[in-house]
Parts: C-alpha cells; structure tokens; sequence
C-alpha cells in the first residue's frame, strides 16, 4: 500500500510532535521527503536554537545517501524565510532543489506570514498550503495564540472527586488521583512557561511547583496571583525559587511598599502590580500578568494548578484555554469540601460556562477529561 | 479460523444480553449449540414466562434442519432442573442428547445451585463449569445480589457539570445533559423495576418517573423517599401513578395518621414506614424499603435519581452497587450550587468513599462515568 499526501503530512505531525516543550518559543515543526512514494528523510525541530525540521529532513536524507532533488518535502509550517536564530528555511528547500512543497499551515508569525510560500514559488517550487491545517493549527495553538494575541496559552489543571470536590472543607486533598495521574501533572509543568497558583493554595499547600521525577524540557517559571501579599517568606517558594519567583499584587499594596514587598525585593523576586476589576472589591485584572509573561519571558505555556478562586478568576476573564480535570473514582459527599471553581453566581443552569470536550483518558482509575473553552463567560 | 470454547461463550452471553430489562425477575441467559466448530443453535432467554435459552436453542437448531445429538451446548447459566414457569432445561437437554454442556456459572437461586449439574451428569452428559464465569457474573450481577441477598442492584444516577454541580443553588437544572444522555437515562427507566427520588426532587421538579420516546421492556415503579410525606397530592406522580407509588415515610409520621396519610391511603398509594437510624435525628434507615421491594415486587433493578441528599443516604447505608454520573461540558462556578452527594462530613482526603471505574463512554460532549461500589462508607 502506498501512503497518500495525507498519511506523509500526518507522519511529518507526529515528528513536529516531538519537540514538544523542548522548542518553545518557536513552533514545533516536522517535516519528511518523499520520492516515488517512498520516505527519503525525516526532520524536526528538536530544541530552541536547533537546526528546524527542513533542515534535518535534507541533512536526513542526505545521510542516507538519498539525492532531494526533484523531490517532495512536506513539512506542517510554511518554511521561514528570515534570518532568524538559523538561516532561512526557503532557502535551504531551493539549494536542495526540490520539486515541490506541502505545507500544512501558514506561519501566523508577522515576519514570515506568506513570505516563505513567496520566495519559494519565486524559486520556481511547486507549493500547496492548506493539508492537514486543522491538525497543524492544533499542535501549534499555543505558539499561534502567543503570536496572533499576545497571550499565552493557559491550562488549568484540577484533580477532583466525582462530585467535584478539591479537598475537604479544612483544605486536605492528599491524595485525590493516582500517582500515574500525579506524574503526568508533573509532565505538564516540565514543558510548560510557567505553573501559577493562587495565594490560598501558596499557604494552604507550601508547593514547590517544580516537575519531579520526569525529564524536564524547561524550567518552569513559579507565578503566584497573591492580591495581599500572603505568600510566606519562609517557604519553599521563597526559599528555592526566589530568583525566579513572579508575585502579582494589587497595584495598591504594591505601591504602598509595605514590609513585605520590600523583603520580597530584597530577595530579587518579580513584584507585579496588577489594577482590581470593578473597583476595589473586585477580582485582580490578570490579562497584564499573563501579557507581561509573554512579552519579558516569551512564554507560551502556563499550567495553573488552582485553586477554586483563581480557575474562577481566569475563567470569568476568558483567559483560560484548556481545562484538564482529573476525576478519581472516590464521592466526597460533603456539600462544604471545597469545590473546582467558585466565585459565580449561577442564577440558571443555562447560564453554565459551556466547554468543548476535546479529549477523555483513562489513568487506571482515573479519568483525564480534556476541554477546549470557547469564549469568556457573559 | 476456528473458534474456540471462549469465543463460543462470549457468543451465547451475547445473545443473553438481549433478555436485559424483559426476562427480569429471571436471570438473562443466553445459549449455542456447536458440531464441528460451527454454530448450529443459537437461543436466549427474552421475556419472563417465555421458553429458557437451551430450549429455545435446540428448537433453533432443529429449525434449521440441525440434528443436536452428539453436539456441545455453551450456556451462561447452569440449566435448571425444576419445575418453574416452563419444564426443566436440564431434561430437555438429555432428551436432546446433547453429549458436553459448557457452563459459564452456576445457579446461585437456591432450587437450582448445582442440580441441573448433577442431573446432567448422572444422565451422562460431559459438564464443565466456570468458562468466562467472571463475564458471567457480571452480566447477571443484579439477580445474583437478589437472590443471595435479597437486595435489590441499585443504579444511582445523576448529570453533573465538570465542577460536580447538578443544580443552580435555587434548584434550577435543566437541562445539563444533552439529549442523547437523557434518552439512555429514559432507557434506563425502560428496564428497571423502581426509580427512586427523594422528597426534595419530588417537591421541586414535579416528576413523571417514567420511560418516554424509548422502547418499554417493563413499567417501573415510583418511589419516593418522603419521611415528612411533602410529595403533593396533587402532583404529576399522584395524579398518574397513584396506585402504583411507594412513598417511604418516618414511621412516626405514617403511624401519626394525619391528613396526607389519610389522602394517600384514599389513592391507594402503597405508604411504607422506615425507622431513622441513630434516634430520631437522623437518616431513614432505607434497607427494610428496598428488602420490601425484593419481596412485594420481586425487584432486580432500582434506578435512584437523586437527590444528594438520597443519594448521601444510599451510599452511607451501603446499599448503592453502581453509580452512573454524567458529565456535561460546563463549569458551574458556583459554591452555593447543589452538588451530587451531600450528608457527610469529610474530615480527611483519604476518607472519601472509594469507587470502582467499570466504565467510561463519551455521549457526544458528555462523559458516562459508570462506577461500581465496593463497599460502605466506615
């Protein structure tokens, strides 16, 4: 049986896919070359500042004693044609005399954006955009979000009881998932920007946020959205990851400058003051925060791990992206165990935050339901 | 390829499954008949009072022109070897002169319980038991707890939001399930002997309890946990199931006598009192009501649809074997909003009651968690 241009593009996903966490801020990207229906050379983007997937995919193949010229590559974004980190992808493909390229998906990135498909057709290559785009929007969502919005991609992550249940009422929630499902919390955050939590989980839970026992890709970034400065200056937070450690603060605690924030200060931790929504009563505006992660630390990805009060808080604002919910097979049963999100008011049932179930996963006894969200909650 | 003994009886418990919701109070039992490798009868027990699955399996082989002397019979149930609604299998399959009988388990309904073996062996027919016995079990899960235990298999459902909610905190939920979750709730209905809801859900949504827009395997009855008797008299349930209702009351209330005892008793609503458990404070004790259902309605199957204050009670006492949450792809928010299970006080994480995941299936958006119950709550 001989593979079609689907099967060669969806091959070139599933390399793209390996870069994972590895090659952020830039995009993942695959690529493979063909000739006479037969793979020839395989590529991806590897680590930020690596050779990219076009690249590897000639290098590939020439290492296997196979000739691209006349051949066809197919690779899940269109090749760069800038000076970025490496030379230019476009020109790399032409040197190689290729024949034509498939691309999955036009580089939303404002230097590249058409410019790459430009230079190659310029160049006389024969090039089709537009296969498996759907597939290649979805493994890339974070990069192009970053890229089109300035925002990062955002996750937030629970573990609950089938009633939706955190912990108990006096804040125990050791354990409610397994250790497989633990791990795979522990996967999320050695790929991600940065892991924020709210204050109340920074005091209830002294967390260290850092990804144990799994091969971390990046140092995640520890964010804590601490309107009053409670987070203690003798934790582990404090105490490992200071350095590194972003604390967002209602602007007006941060400009009075009180004890704490001068001891957070002294330790060389990022103070971020952030405005109230709806006056002084109000919740913390995040979008700065997370646009200020973007524009000082490139950051992609951001896993937030709770609690109830910050999940509702991003949710109302429309800044969340995914919502991972890890459902153990255990009923709390007690209507005053702390729930996943709180901080609305539902007058009806309709009136419900709609999500788009993405993805259901079974880890042993558990179950890792995987939603989209659309849009803010009106 | 040849099939195998296993592959012989996955076939016949297939066909078994076919009687679920019409052979009850009966087990569901399915039969094939094999010569040479082939199947030459297929048969299954398909509504009470009908024909037994081996009979109707020698009379599908013969149909088909079939000579059964000498064959193998693969059955799911030790054939019975009394007198009930229809003639002893166990004779009708010597008369047939079957040479081997494969039995998946034996009967555990005490006038069976290793007879049928027996009486097959001492005719000289080849028995062997215990083929797939595990599937077996499971399948008739519901008529080996009633005839062992004289409860009945009872099936707590509920529809939730990812964050456990399953109502506005003023009551309102309609509509967090989609369409197609609510029919398989209605099939459901369709095959149980009794739906159970508690007074509050009685009281606020009105209820019909029935079956709608899905075949009908059999009528279930309603049943209303009520200890203070505030279902309305002139409610749906009173006006179109009055003769068919069991309202279970506090026994002080129902021997006190008043007025909407008396208005009941005049519909000819069958009204059962139940002592509290721990004084006079506390939960209905809800063994001696489903005890009453095995014994007055010799019911199998009882499908609880809450609320969290009933479906609290159900789990405390033990007496829940499956429960069924179905998830909606929405976020209450919502602390006030009402949650599943209610009536208990988690002080430890590690307290919550454990589950066991049997089963996961995505109805279009929404998620069936199908668990089972092991064990009551200490």
């Amino acid at each position: 049986m001989k593979w079609d241009d689907q099967q060669f593009m969806a091959a070139a996903l599933g390399l793209a896919a390996r870069g994972r966490g590895a090659v952020e801020p830039n995009p993942m990207v695959g690529a493979v070359i063909v000739r006479d229906g037969q793979v020839i050379g395989e590529g991806w983007h590897a680590r930020f500042g690596g050779a990219h997937a076009e690249v590897e995919a000639i290098t590939n193949a020439r290492g296997r004693g196979q000739d691209v010229a006349g051949a066809t590559m197919y690779v899940t974004l269109e090749p760069c044609s800038h000076t970025g980190k490496t030379p230019p992808c476009a020109e790399a493909v032409i040197e190689a005399k290729l024949a034509r390229v498939v691309i999955a998906m036009i580089d939303p990135f404002e230097r590249v954006a058409g410019s790459g498909v430009r230079r190659l057709r310029e160049a006389g290559v024969t090039v089709e955009v537009g296969l498996c785009e759907r597939e290649a929007h979805e493994l890339n969502a974070a990069f192009v979000k970053r890229v089109t919005m300035g925002l990062p991609w955002v996750v937030l992550k629970w573990a609950q009881t089938v009633d939706g249940r955190i912990a108990t009422a006096t804040g125990d929630s050791q354990w409610i998932s397994c250790e497989a499902s633990r791990r795979r919390v522990h996967e999320w955050r050695a790929r991600v920007d940065a892991v924020m939590v709210g204050a109340g989980t920074a005091v209830a839970d002294d967390p260290q946020l850092t990804a144990r026992d799994v091969a971390v890709h990046r140092l995640a970034r520890p964010v804590v959205v601490d309107p009053n400065l409670r987070t203690p200056t003798t934790g582990r937070l404090a105490t490992a990851s200071a350095k590194r450690l972003t604390l967002a603060v209602d602007e007006a605690v941060l400009a009075a400058g009180g004890e704490a924030v001068q001891q957070w200060q002294a330790k060389g931790t990022s103070l971020v003051g952030l405005p109230r929504l709806d006056g002084n009563e109000g919740m913390l505006d995040l979008r700065p925060l997370l646009r200020g992660l973007v524009e000082q630390h490139d950051a992609t990805n951001v896993l937030v791990e709770g609690g109830a009060g910050l999940a509702g808080a991003l949710l109302s604002q429309g800044l969340v992206d995914q919502v991972l919910a890890f459902v153990a097979p255990k009923v709390a049963g007690d209507a005053s165990a702390l729930g996943a999100v709180r901080g609305w008011t539902l007058g009806r049932m309709a009136d419900a935050l709609p999500l788009r179930l993405h993805d259901v996963e079974r880890i042993e006894e558990d179950v890792l339901l995987d939603y989209r969200v659309g849009e803010a909650r009106g």
